[in-house]
């Protein structure tokens, strides 16, 4: 699915219900506003999108005319307000409709910008069985409407969403849904979205628990896929479905006339959960491959200086893309060392990618010459070491404008927290791929790559030689900024868990540092607002989930009394 | 204020209120989130600001101790959430808080995300005269607080606000509170904040309407000011105290003790709006001020082109911070005509600022050299176009990274909204002062600043010369763009207006034009995300209220059926 790919999706959808069919399924379900793609964003805000998509709508309703399969599915609904809908459908007819009633207006989501809230709590009973739908926040909100339907009485719990992917988020999830299986005592079926939407990466990893919270099916996470499972409504404990009918909130929707034919045995899929950096490596190949894909390029472009980080991203998108797509550029300054040649064109070699080494000594000495007499003698450092930064840039922006191909930036979580990047310079270009690893999780991320591979294919000396941007003899990372494996720690404190100062010097990190990585943090405001788009992976990223206001003056507040 | 300037507020507020007390004034209201500043952002999420905000309250309560005045200021409460709130201070002590209830989350609003909707909704007798606090977004909400505190019966409405500016915001505003105050037949205070943060500009424009709607009081909009009135709280019509007090919210508070004293004659200001291309340039100039002075900048640097929006950048620099802060660059290529040269040079001269010129055309060539093997023969055109915009954005970005300049950008709404613009050349800088102006109002503005000069201070030739960017022999705007005059309206349509391409081409224009506006403005997402922010000036600029998908594969759905 795609967002705005009215067409796309809607081919997508028929497909699925056609392989559905051919295993005699009851019930699909496809993801939270499956038929928009999500998010939308600022395009629910336009009539003409809102109309596309009940278009479409009513193009799947008519495409399940004569059919014996119920069809849920999300879209946007009009009433009195836009709704985060789903649609429950059978044989060219709209049964009934859920509006989502917990919005989430937090982290990477606006949804209270666009949407109004559900009242409608509505059962549905597909041939007597009581299924309540839920949209995803639903389902998370302990005060929200799943606890009531339950009471209303349901045999089965599902829940659609679009849930975005973060560490730890998948495990976050099941353990919720099992509990939620278990407290409730029904079935819980999961159904997520798959793909890339710009920075967010939805894993899907849908799944489905029985009333004692264990697995009955795990879909493959980052893949698309038809999940097929045989859910026993097992009911061992039926709440009474007095409480919630006496509040007049439930209404149940009653869907006949499905036969129930002849059913292939199912043989339920439990794919196992992926080990730790595998999954942190599959949602970076997603990201990368579907934004390259949804926005239509053919090929890829990346600076290459022998250091990790372009290391790992043109590695990621080589195995993303295949390395055929994959156009790395090395370009030397005099600063660059015979190492990161070296290891520059193995890296090359390794991957199979093809290789451009532009020196841009002559570029860098025209620009010297130019504004020799306008720079400052005393600070010209500064400059001089963007500029080798920005020639790149341009280099690459060129390349991107005559092949039309997308230029991938190279840096990390760690860079971009204390600004230690050149905007225009190695900043310049459309998706950042590692923007949300943290410099420790490059390294990691690279070894397992390596481990995976059997061989070195990142050369092992960019694992081990210290980290340097070259842009001036003999400069080390470590000269500016604290080194990684403390920096990566203090920015997690301060950015995910909002310590303050002093409770981060509590932890045991030097106060200097701490003070340095937020001073860094705050100062650097500008250049994280003008930075391409990026995969989010962690809890907190510097995309949707970080408004920081640029204009900043707050300094400790001091009392004088 | 300044966001998160917790010393510099208290100080200010500190001074109004001795000031205040000179002329005996019995309740001084400050704005909206005064202590924090608006808006903060996701700096409300962090729980050292929102203790630092606490601890500023606290000293502005003890401020007042022995003093005979009520102060009513914005800050951030904290109880089960936390509270965009007023408390009403008097004599050392905080006697009630009034909770925000109407939470704004459309437009550049966000309030949603982090604050909590008030329950409260107390009155405050303050000597014995009851006064209904409300916050911004209560008073424009005809569901809001407002009805509600009236029927409780008060006999002044106070309305403390952080209203941002755009065009026509200023007369919709004093036409609700008109309305208001004749519809409920009580005295209206409306008091707003003043100043530039980020993308907004807080107009101030704060103004004091009678029972009857006239008005009593305005104070200059785009400047900071004690507006001191003697409101007459002249109850021609009581509302029943009992219909609100009945449903158990409405809590009276008491505030005695306040000497009436020897209150010096008072003259009311009442200043006259501003003419509309007036107040879009005070505007523009306080909101160039203010991002400068905020963030600290010492100087603007500006790359001056001969062309009518750079004009108009430094013109407005000029006006906003000094011409002795303000220093052009010229930088000529080959494709730059003479007109230009004597252009910049004349601009430069009346408004005397420092000017620069430093010919691209070395490096230019140095490029040319180094990329000729690598750029596609084809289509190396646009390559080489964007190569000089981007020389001149190094250029800009190495002066200010070597004397800490803020580099000034100059691209106007129309470009922007087109891609018509270079990522990382003409859109490289800190701060877009022009980014949501149409160019059409960008003319209007020009013609309109000479006027009121008296002269040419931007040269005729700028103003009648058809607008080229002069990155080919004989290069024209309308080579790419559909004319201004067409142009404009059409993207006014579609961003501000929501209307389908179907619904623009009815209202008159010619079809190619439409659906050429519209995907250009769709295919340069990507370059808007990346863009500096700048003031907002117009309902919808491309800003916090623009958040569109870069990933985005609608094209209207074609129903089969």
């Amino acid at each position: 699915m795609a967002v705005g790919d009215f067409n796309g999706n809607y081919e997508k959808v028929k497909e699925f219900i056609d392989e559905a069919e051919r295993y005699s399924v009851d019930l699909i379900c496809f993801p939270e506003l499956t038929l928009t793609g999500y998010p939308p964003e600022d395009l629910l805000l336009r009539r003409d999108f809102i109309d596309d998509n009940l278009a479409v709508l009513n193009e799947v309703v008519a495409f399940t005319r004569g059919r014996n399969i119920v069809v849920a599915i999300g879209y946007v609904d009009v009433g009195d307000g836009l709704y985060n809908a789903l649609a429950v459908i059978y044989d060219g007819e709209i049964k009934g409709v859920y509006h989502k009633v917990s919005l989430p207006n937090y982290g990477v989501f606006d949804e209270k910008r666009y949407f109004s809230q559900g009242k409608r709590l509505n059962i549905f009973a597909i041939r007597g069985t009581k299924v309540g739908f839920s949209i995803c926040e639903d389902i998370w909100d302990p005060y929200g409407p799943v606890p009531r339907q339950v009471l209303a009485g349901v045999d089965l719990l599902v829940n659609v969403s679009a849930s975005p992917y973060h560490i730890s988020k998948i495990r976050l999830r099941e353990e919720m849904l099992r509990v939620r299986a278990r407290d409730f005592r029904v079935p819980v079926v999961y159904v997520n979205l798959i793909g890339g939407q710009d920075e967010l990466v939805f894993d899907g990893s849908s799944v489905v628990f029985d009333p004692k919270g264990r697995t009955v099916a795990r879909a493959k996470s980052f893949e698309e896929a038809l999940l097929v499972v045989d859910v026993e409504p097992n009911i061992i404990y039926k709440g009474s479905s007095q409480i919630g009918a006496a509040k007049g909130k439930v209404q149940e929707v009653s869907i006949e006339g499905l036969s129930i034919g002849e059913k292939p045995p199912i043989t339920p899929v439990i794919c196992e959960p992926l080990p730790f950096l595998e999954e942190v490596y599959q949602a970076l190949l997603l990201g990368t491959k579907d934004y390259v894909r949804k926005n239509g390029f053919n090929k890829v472009v990346i600076g290459l200086s022998g250091g990790i980080d372009s290391s790992l991203v043109a590695t990621i998108a080589a195995d993303a893309l295949g390395p055929e797509k994959v156009v790395g550029v090395f370009m030397p300054s005099r600063y660059t060392s015979e190492e990161s040649s070296q290891a520059v064109k193995q890296l090359a070699g390794n991957l199979g990618i093809e290789l451009y080494i532009i020196p841009i000594e002559p570029v860098f000495k025209s620009y010297l010459e130019l504004l020799g007499v306008y720079l400052s003698k005393a600070s010209s450092g500064v400059a001089e070491e963007n500029l080798q930064a920005r020639i790149r840039g341009n280099i690459l922006m060129a390349l991107s404008n005559s092949f039309g191909w997308l230029v991938l930036t190279t840096g990390n979580k760690s860079e971009l927290a204390c600004g230690y990047a050149t905007l225009y310079g190695d900043m310049a270009g459309g998706f950042a791929v590692i923007k949300d690893l943290p410099k420790t999780l490059v390294y990691e991320l690279a070894r397992w790559r390596n481990k995976k591979a059997g061989r070195d294919l990142i050369p092992q000396i960019v694992l081990t030689r210290p980290p340097s941007a070259e842009l001036r003899p003999g400069q080390k990372d470590t000269d500016d900024l604290p080194p990684y494996e403390v920096l990566d720690p203090i920015m997690e404190l301060y950015v995910e868990e909002g310590l303050s100062i002093e409770e981060i010097v509590k932890e045991g990190f030097d106060k200097g540092y701490v003070e340095n990585v937020v001073q860094r943090l705050k100062n650097s405001e500008y250049k994280r607002r003008q930075a391409p788009p990026g995969i989010k992976v962690t809890p907190r990223a510097f995309g949707k989930d970080w408004r920081m206001p640029i204009t900043n003056r707050w300094r400790p507040f001091v009392t004088k009394m």
